[in-house]
């Protein structure tokens, strides 16, 4: 079945502590449109300006994605630039140009309101609602977030997560949501406010699922060298919906192994700067990780 | 088969956000003697002072600990005071009174000297290795260190690390130790100091271990509520090494399991002060919670 991602389409412009690479395909639907590609076919629905760079286009349709829903209007992508400190874990943003995307009101095209699979990557939770009211009657929603929204659109996001199947954030989102240190309290607390499946990231150290058939420590992929961890978490979770897409029964029997897919995705996308290693991933490498992941977790 | 462990035996004052506990049982080699002890029959050698309450010794006692390497001097038991932040991670050394331990040297009754497993829990460097030099041929030595003396007793250390099978240290000391952001370069470089296994602690993450087998990821048991986290670490080892004892076969054919009890010790660990959770665990507790670590990682 195909998925359906709503988010950012950007260029972002990234410094390491070893390189800088200039408007680079990036946003946060991009990276998990890539991700999902590898395993179900895929909608995208976002906004880019006139200037945005025709073999980005054909990138997307080197994976097959289709771009029905993204919009191409008059003025400039939006924008992202930020730098990695030297030990690759905190980044700071350097600018933010919105563009086309101050604007953005995602419409979906007739042939994406049926979609069952629907990914609301990170954007604003307004329009990730809006979104969701354009749909028929999907069979599995799953919405990602950053700390921006928590901070300046907490209601809208409270509204969102009544309607949820599924939600992704980060530790610290986590905390700064529920107040509680503790994972197992935060997790109860978000699970109250509407989504039955819960994601908790914690870069590195992997994440945690919270869903009706329990819990499960999900790792990550460890890598030799992470080049640029930018988008990682777009890939996890459009990996890990890809991968639910194709599976036949409940979500509660494939959630697990789809995290996994999701987590080595990931990992391929810190290997390279924005999405060139992404972009270059074979499914027999995805399938190679994930024997490895087995394996590294056994005993 | 048993286990012979040294390392500090103490009196610890531990502040915590929500309690204070004075003069409770502690020290490494207290933790993880308890620890092992639910696997296998341990031999303790430390000192204390003729202050050592006598319901300590009990309580070694009753974990049928062989204590008779654990001498009794006149003068003062070592005494460690630390206060833990709110969110229990990072904590502060108050005051630390070495007393007898200031000169305690390990010296091994004749029956110790063939032990086959041995433990040599956080203590000076250059204790571990005059441990060592009484030794006959133990089948397996592992060793645990601490911050303290990768900046105090750098040389020791290494002298100590030609001589272990493996070498047990957390996130932060692999970094001291060999400068390496990333954890297989620095597990390389730890290996090229000695050890065949080096297993890298990361707190409530779980820990690494890279083995001539290839790499384990052990994942820590999640907890509702951390009440103290002091003596995790060797209440890990301590389970790990007891566990190995009673294993048949190679150490690389067990160690991942024996990691696993290690990291279910530790957590029963933090769910109390001191010792006082740990010394009430009963074995079918800790198999239930290997049962449910194999759960929440299976996919």
């Amino acid at each position: 079945m195909s998925v359906l991602i709503v988010g950012s389409t950007a260029l972002d412009s990234i410094k390491t502590p070893n390189a800088e690479n200039p408007r680079l395909l990036g946003g946060s639907a991009s990276h998990a449109a890539v991700a999902a590609s590898f395993f179900s076919p895929v909608k995208l629905v976002g906004v880019v300006g006139n200037d945005f760079p025709k073999r980005y286009i054909q990138l997307y349709q080197r994976h097959r994605i289709d771009l029905e829903g993204l919009q191409i209007l008059p003025g400039k992508t939006f924008h992202w630039s930020g730098e990695y400190e030297i030990n690759m874990n905190n980044r700071r943003t350097l600018l933010t140009e919105l563009g086309v995307f101050e604007t953005f009101t995602p419409t979906l095209p007739k042939a994406h309101q049926s979609a069952q699979f629907v990914l609301l990557a990170n954007i604003a939770p307004s329009l990730q609602l809006h979104v969701l009211k354009q749909m028929q009657r999907p069979k599995f929603v799953v919405a990602d977030t950053m700390d921006l929204w928590l901070n300046i659109a907490l209601a809208d996001l409270l509204k969102l997560l009544k309607r949820l199947d599924a939600f992704v954030l980060n530790d610290s989102e986590a905390h700064m949501l529920t107040k509680e240190d503790n994972m197992f309290s935060a997790l109860k607390k978000i699970h109250k406010l509407g989504p039955k499946y819960v994601i908790i990231k914690k870069g590195s150290h992997g994440s945690i699922l919270s869903s009706p058939r329990g819990f499960f420590i999900c790792p990550a992929y460890p890598l030799h060298c992470v080049v640029d961890p930018t988008g990682a978490g777009d890939s996890f979770v459009g990996g890990m919906i890809g991968y639910l897409a194709t599976a036949k029964g409940s979500i509660d029997d494939h959630i697990r192994r789809g995290m996994i897919y999701g987590s080595v995705v990931a990992s391929f996308c810190c290997e390279g700067f924005g999405l060139m290693r992404t972009t270059r991933i074979k499914r027999a490498e995805i399938d190679r990780r994930v024997k490895e992941l087995e394996k590294l977790t056994r005993f």
